[in-house]
């Protein structure tokens, strides 16, 4: 039992874990706080969370775990706004997409990642955002990465991962350079394909037509440039080393195949093609 | 009402319009006729066709409208089998995703596009394929585009129209080569990013952590990665210059993105992501 858990940003991911909470009994009291109060309000509206508080210091007081749901680029101005109010035994976590980049926002403000700051990514959400669209499921069956390093604490390091298993979700404990290369593969690449393919078609002149013919395939296929543009912004500036060396690589693989394409190689193409479909079938097989 | 119509490969398209054909009470009989005998047979248990044959020349036999629903790669070979066997009023209609290629070949054969011979393709299908996977309802509120020209017989016209409205289509005619451009941008480069970025992926050398990480947007994202790698294998080597010229825009666009990352140009990231953000969900508002 989490006796008080703040969480600071209650969006789609800090309310769904609020609401999963809840709902498991594994929470006292939850405390929201934000930069704007209209999403604190609808959250306390829909029984999201149990107050909120609009000064950092009466937020924090007596909370024994604090949830930072912010975009990545606002975390070290979070952390700067935290410090001087955290007690000593309070538990930090995060929902950040990207890791490296939050150990170094953590760096620069502590000097160091304390060691009650447990870096997390539940690899959970939709192309909404937003408390309204928030769910107490969202994270059933869904796994959750947790970055500690060896100056961890091991009770809150179990603290969090308790939370996060109340919510439904199988928890993993990775090195932060491996979850941000694994990521930028799986998440943050098909992310930047998906805009890139919408924004080229919408860019070409009779992009009416274009989109008029479009089958069903494209709507599933693109569903994820539907995602918050700000949120996708700081990603990127926030692991880009890992993702230029994905889209590096997808680039190289994309004009082998369009020389294939060019130089009419149907054994080449047919190879790719069957191997893609070798791995994305394994890949429903293995999960469900 | 169409008396008798041929399905020259009874697979998921050719099946799914001879289900919807019956169901509407548009067709009075359906011969079935293709390379292989187990299709055939299957599509016959299914009550999909009426009968089937093995021979063309009885296929064709006092037949109305014959549809090929083969692969594009296979149509020169198939209309040469036809040619001897066709009478004068039968109607040919295909339903191949590249149109250019398919006017190509009935040149080759016929000297020319035969005035009853009218190019069409539906935009509808699922990344199953074969008649087990047909549906009465794949054509619903789905369009059809055919592509006639100047000496294509309006009767005839007229008549592959009507069926594809039986089946619950919207039917579109649109010059060939604004069709094959239209398809290269909506369909084959998206099959191409998804077939790529599967492929990069499964090349890595940590791939089994990659898929075991990836999330549910991941999934849709790549479902048109499990379509049938000959069929892709014969629309990449049909329409290359539109597909080719599609494949260059995207690259120059994603290397552009890639350029804004590399630099850290947050304002450049936010208007693309912005844009192709408001375009797609306009694509959705648009299309039910």
């Amino acid at each position: 039992m989490i006796k008080r858990l703040t969480i600071y940003g209650v969006g789609l991911i800090g309310g769904s874990l609020a609401r999963a909470l809840k709902a498991a009994g594994a929470v006292g009291e939850i405390v929201g706080y934000g930069r704007s109060l209209a999403p604190l309000q609808k959250a306390l509206e829909l029984g999201v969370i149990d107050r909120y508080e609009t000064d950092i210091a009466r937020a924090l007081e007596g909370c024994e775990v604090v949830l930072l749901g912010v975009p990545v680029g606002a975390m070290e101005q979070v952390l700067r706004e935290l410090q001087p109010h955290l007690a000593v035994d309070t538990i930090i976590t995060d929902v950040g997409s990207t890791k490296g980049s939050v150990v170094e926002a953590a760096v620069k403000v502590f000097g160091e990642l304390p060691p009650r700051f447990i870096p997390g990514h539940p690899i959970a959400g939709t192309e909404q955002s937003g408390v309204e669209a928030s769910f107490a499921e969202l994270y059933q069956r869904r796994r959750v990465i947790l970055t500690p390093n060896e100056q961890s604490d091991p009770q809150a390091l179990e603290q969090v991962r308790w939370m996060w298993q109340q919510a439904g979700a199988e928890v993993i404990d990775m090195p932060v350079a491996h979850h941000d290369e694994v990521l930028a593969a799986t998440s943050h690449l098909p992310h930047m394909l998906a805009f890139t393919l919408v924004d080229t078609l919408a860019r070409l002149e009779d992009h009416d037509d274009i989109f008029r013919f479009a089958a069903g395939g494209f709507r599933d296929f693109t569903r994820i440039a539907s995602s918050n543009p700000q949120m996708w912004h700081d990603i990127c500036l926030n692991n880009r080393e890992a993702l230029l060396k994905m889209i590096q690589r997808f680039s190289d693989e994309l004009a082998t195949l369009s020389a294939a394409i060019e130089r009419g190689d149907g054994e080449a193409l047919l190879k790719t093609f069957t191997r893609a479909k070798a791995a994305r079938d394994s890949y429903c097989e293995n999960n469900g």
